[in-house]
């Protein structure tokens, strides 16, 4: 088949060795995984994941979490607070289907509303307490509050308490592997303190889940951590590439797998030509540019929804009107959130056609 | 109904104001108007533009213009150039549909596939050429070029050429009104003198397509105009409120009907509240922040895929944990694209669900 462009492409061969990659590293270091599934939005790639060896997916809204769970995929955690009670409804019906779903807990708004629900529909739900350890995004403040709050949970008939989760995301891009593993140890380490204080309040809890892609090395060596949550080595992009590696100035632990593919739909000027890939084709929400991979010192500029502008650099030829050219996307979650499936290509066939299910509202809801 | 955030809403009585002002302005203008669905993306809403006096729809992509024919609408003009034979085979099916659609050709390319694919499918396409007029990204150059695929196209069996599109991208965002007309009107100067130089050649245009928001009112003065596809003034959005208009340095003609409605998901710091709309809530494609309407004076800065976080001006209270903010837009239109569906309310009241239909990528196709 010809794929019509803009399209995102899979390389399987690159996807399967990243999955492969990850899953002998949680095998070696003694870590469950339960890859964040924001990256994909996927079940295809979910189900992948679990045949791996993952112990479940984690997702970043209820949408996302009801299209994995419909999917038939369990050991789901839903990693964001929410606060509405649609919401909440919305998780409770996932609940009833036995180890469909874990909560991330992380404010006392969303524990009452949860804990109200919970008990007026007679619904056992296992929560995992959301802490702050340095992002300032969500979650309780380490100490005392998490105390209050764990303590608030057991008391509930129908909370059941499963764990902490604690996400740095402050730390998953800091450039140079050294500076990012100091903070992350520092970050993950409130963590640590956290979970002994309430080992010694009486409360021994089994999961703490952390993790970025940047950081997988880095955290699963932390003693008292027992998953991971990392979701982009699936993918990688340009923004993980930079960030540098145990071992050099590239993140190169996993390849890029997933690639934007677009044509040359104009090309009128000796100094550029025009590609159908604009602000709709790739996130733009970082400073980034997508790579060219298959025209290597060609630049790619968006100019409006529809459009990008194609340069190159000195010496180098620019590409014929009707030409295909593939990129690295600087920004692998929020560039697929804007298509509907992805190519899952081996050498030049394509071998699949993966919905991109819980993209946001692709079921008409959030 | 509660509705789930983030999500897009419009506003009924401004929506209805925005769409019998440009009506208005067209009626006693002159000049028609086939807006562009770029947009709002949503055949329902392109009802209520022909039902106000429009035309036809303008799209800038074939999945859109599928949208829009299967949903009844005709006189559908696809504004980009497609170079691919499997897109120029799926307008080709919708041209089945009489005056269905038309195409805007803007290279030899797309000149020489969608020959050689009406011909050999016996299909009548009406076609109008596309002109580059200043913004470099696509269309003929104005001149002897025009004239040569003006011919080509007349001896065509197939295809039928029914004017010119000339769209000046790069004047629809000027600051100023005076310097804005400055540049649309020498934009689409050019446009005028190629219809002169093809009318003295025997070819009498029906259709001189033109205008973005920004130029309504410019362009529709112009003699010679026939018909506008200005898209976003039936929502406006920030980047085009500071434009500047006719008669102060906000561009008020028409009044922001669309809105983000965000809730607030964590607050543990004096200084911020985390909420739910983050980079897959609003595009940031621009440098222009979402404008906040229900509390004048905080601000909105997106810190990762699905949240964001608020701060205050000094003085001004931050919001509580689980309300609601409004903001406007930065830009609309790839904005709505992220969405499924725009809740359409009046007052308090949710009216109307109108699914995003023609969305990137909604039905599997782009």
């Amino acid at each position: 088949m010809e794929i019509p462009t803009p399209a995102l492409v899979v390389d399987l061969d690159r996807f399967e060795r990243n999955l492969q990659t990850f899953a002998e590293h949680c095998r070696t270091s003694g870590c469950a995984w339960r890859p964040h599934a924001k990256t994909h939005k996927c079940p295809e790639i979910a189900r992948r994941q679990l045949a791996a060896g993952a112990i479940g997916i984690s997702t970043a809204t209820v949408a996302e979490a009801e299209a994995m769970v419909h999917a038939g995929l369990r050991g789901v955690l839903l990693t964001s607070p929410i606060v509405e009670r649609g919401k909440i409804q919305r998780m409770l019906a996932l609940a009833r289907t036995p180890n469909a779903v874990l909560l991330a807990v992380g404010n006392d708004l969303q524990l009452d509303v949860l804990a109200e629900a919970a008990a007026s529909s007679r619904q056992i739900v296992d929560v995992l307490l959301d802490l702050d350890i340095g992002d300032r995004r969500t979650g309780f403040l380490p100490g005392e509050a998490v105390l209050e709050a764990a303590r608030r949970i057991t008391r509930s008939e129908f909370l059941r308490l499963r764990g902490l989760q604690a996400y740095a995301g402050h730390a998953s891009h800091v450039a140079s592997f050294e500076k990012r593993a100091q903070v992350s140890q520092q970050a993950v380490g409130k963590a640590i303190q956290t979970k002994e204080l309430l080992a010694k309040a009486g409360l021994d809890l089994a999961i703490l889940s952390v993790a970025s892609t940047g950081t997988y090395n880095i955290d699963s060596a932390i003693r008292g951590v027992t998953e991971l949550q990392c979701g982009s080595f699936i993918f990688m992009d340009a923004d993980y590439r930079r960030i540098g590696g145990k071992t050099g100035p590239v993140f190169t632990d996993f390849q890029p797998s997933l690639t934007l593919l677009t044509t040359v739909i104009h090309a009128n000027y000796p100094d550029r030509v025009t590609v159908d890939a604009g602000i709709k084709a790739v996130s733009t929400c970082i400073q980034v540019k997508p790579e060219c991979i298959s025209h290597p010192g060609l630049s790619h500029q968006w100019t409006g929804d529809e459009f990008g502008i194609i340069t190159a650099e000195g010496g180098i030829k620019l590409p014929r009107l009707g030409e295909r050219l593939e990129f690295i996307v600087p920004h692998c979650d929020p560039t697929v959130n804007l298509y509907d499936c992805l190519y899952a290509v081996r050498g030049e066939r394509v071998e699949d056609v993966w919905p991109v299910t819980a993209r946001r509202g692709a079921r008409g809801i959030v």
